[in-house]
């Protein structure tokens, strides 16, 4: 479950560079990473105590910007910034949780901890991190965006990305997964095992820790909170649908039931949270906002999540890096649920014979009666529609969302083939 | 890893007899539960109409109360009381978290969280539950304590139990455990497995659904909301220290450590939580109130979890239902710790030959050590020394800490075998 890696092809964050170490293989202390920089105080500092300088300061600070080849790059303001500094806070982040923890006494814990931060949340690509900054940078006029500002909506994209880290460790557990983010998964260290679980959890914790130290004082305060709670509440059920019907016969998927497990195992916490998390930093109490871009980042989640299912099938395995297993595991698929809404009862009689099957012959038979049902074709189809459907939806929505984030977003994965 | 049950003797809830079904067998649905009594709401109602028949109908609505058969049950007011009226609740709450799952159209998910909610919600003493409701009784004068208030401690109290719920899950899942209150672990049941972790998640998820659902519009909401965050921080952070030390040499072991470890992995949540919350919805505002609080309830804590250690070596399987095997486990337990503390150099030269082996020789030598020790003397001599310094304590505590429902707590496991 939430195996798959969301992954944009042109946003490519050099944490390696950044760190001068390999970013998978990072093991030393959070404090030795922070002699490669200042620490985000410093720099918060710095920047209030040289406003003249400000600008000059923040490119010196930011030399490995995220790159936005992509066709809208041009929309979005602000967003060839700001990996650096976001990169720069994480020994902060781990600083401040050890000293939470050792606030207790339980120091060993405390030790613990950093190496389980250290591991799980230095690897892969921070996307909805930078989509909740690159959300606020929309949101906010550039003369308002203070350092102060600044460093809140980078503490709260890195708490978007804990409950990410909290989520990968836990479901490596439940699919008894060996590796992530080319590295071995946490479970399956020395001296690690079902603990891992534990560790995943003081991560979660963490965030309620750092939210109450910088965003109790904030009118935003509950409100976050209550964020974090409802996707939480919402992704736990989205993973139990998706384990439910992995258990299911092929001839018992329909999209009505695809688009409410996508949405809710991936859709809410990949696209919607961290959008919401900037709307919330960024003062809007409008309802509307939210609802109209939920509508829309669902809508986005959605054909994301069709092209995953769609790579893992007929994608190019030297592009993507992986071999797709979603046949074998009996996933409801995008693929499989319109085969089976498109097939006649003898093609229905082959799937329920092959499909959910480790034999060859048998992937190969279900990838034969796709082609048959002409879905490559009907694939391309609906993300040329789709796509087209959801720039409109953008352009229309009123100012009040953050819009040019969204489109920058929805072009970095159009036509993606990984 | 906390595998240790919290209970008091005298304290037995007949949940059998009040579901007229064994508790630790129930599969029916909460909604087949609640035919056999009325809904929490209609009982609200019921009461708030029905002012003069009051107390008749707490009555006939009570019949299975908590028993406090303890020398000071005379000090506690309206603790004996409210068991029938709080089981009830319980599906209500299956109830509304269903409808939140629903909400999401996720259908299959609220269905299995049912399941899971039943059959892991129902078995247990609930001695956290009636601790809160026990400690706000006691803060609360009878006269103001309506329908509402008694309505909103025990939806508190039935989170505290969920939290304790995800956490002995995800506990036996970490630990390998077959058995839990009676029955097979939940993800030991067939088409559960590792999904357990999933189903722990939710129903901790479920209490903030239900937190902002019923508790929202009081004054207290974000301080809730800050208990239940601190109180999980606190105890993951002591499950990781448990987990370190249960792998470390015996003779790392000292009495700080072990100190630490009961406060943060169990005293917090057992002991402090219930009446930090019962302190919380009561309005209580003065910090000083909880820090004295904690205080006496952590040493509470203390002996009750060197009783437990001490059962766990010398107590009578016969009267406590299990066979102990810290000594096995390589537990930092209280007997452990003192011998390490006590020991000649050859003592420490034995314990560290036959510390955390199987060979049962191994065990009955450092058995045997723990007597050559004198380490039972030791035991009750501590445990009659801490029990009056407690006593006392609370005794001289102002009365703005609920105290009669601290004494009851002390005198419910004072002495005890199991």
């Amino acid at each position: 479950m939430m195996s798959r890696t969301f992954r944009f092809l042109p946003l490519r964050l050099n944490v390696s560079a950044i760190f001068k170490s390999n970013a998978n293989k990072v093991t030393s202390s959070a404090r030795k990473l922070s002699h490669y920089h200042w620490s985000a105080k410093d720099y918060a500092e710095k920047m209030s105590m040289q406003p003249t300088h400000q600008y000059l300061f923040v490119n010196l600070q930011r030399p490995f910007s995220i790159r936005t080849h992509v066709p809208d790059a041009a929309h979005v303001s602000g967003s060839d910034d700001g990996t650096a500094a976001f990169m720069a806070l994480f020994p902060d982040i781990v600083r401040e949780l050890t000293e939470e923890i050792k606030s207790l006494k339980a120091d060993e814990a405390a030790t613990w901890n950093e190496k389980a931060l250290e591991y799980n949340g230095l690897g892969g690509k921070k996307n909805r991190a930078f989509l909740a900054i690159s959300a606020y940078k929309n949101l906010v006029k550039p003369e308002e965006l203070t350092p102060e500002k600044l460093l809140l909506i980078q503490y709260l994209a890195w708490y978007i990305e804990m409950l990410q880290c909290f989520f990968l460790i836990i479901d490596d557990i439940m699919d008894d997964s060996v590796t992530r983010r080319g590295q071995l998964c946490w479970h399956k260290m020395d001296n690690v095992g079902t603990v891992a679980i534990n560790d995943a959890l003081m991560i979660e914790n963490g965030i309620y820790a750092l939210l109450r130290k910088h965003f109790r004082h904030l009118d935003c305060y509950v409100d976050l909170l209550e964020l974090f709670h409802q996707i939480n509440f919402i992704t736990t059920s989205g993973q139990s649908m998706d384990n439910i019907y992995s258990k299911k016969q092929v001839n018992e998927f329909n999209m009505n039931k695809y688009n409410v497990i996508t949405a809710t195992k991936t859709g809410y916490y990949s696209f919607y949270f961290p959008v919401a998390a900037a709307l919330h930093l960024a003062g809007v109490k409008d309802k509307a906002v939210f609802e109209k871009s939920k509508a829309i980042l669902l809508e986005m989640s959605q054909l994301y999540q069709v092209q995953d299912d769609f790579i893992d099938c007929f994608g190019d395995s030297d592009i993507s890096g992986k071999i797709g297993t979603d046949i074998q595991d009996n996933k409801s698929s995008w693929l499989a649920v319109m085969c089976v809404e498109k097939c006649s009862l003898e093609q229905r009689a082959i799937m329920e014979e092959c499909y959910g099957q480790k034999d060859p012959e048998k992937v190969a038979r279900v990838k034969q009666l796709y082609k048959e049902l002409d879905l490559i074709n009907c694939y391309h189809v609906y993300e040329e529609t789709k796509y087209n459907d959801i720039k409109l939806q953008i352009q229309q929505v009123s100012n009040d969302v953050p819009k040019d984030a969204f489109l920058t977003l929805l072009n970095k994965f159009y036509k993606r083939q990984a």
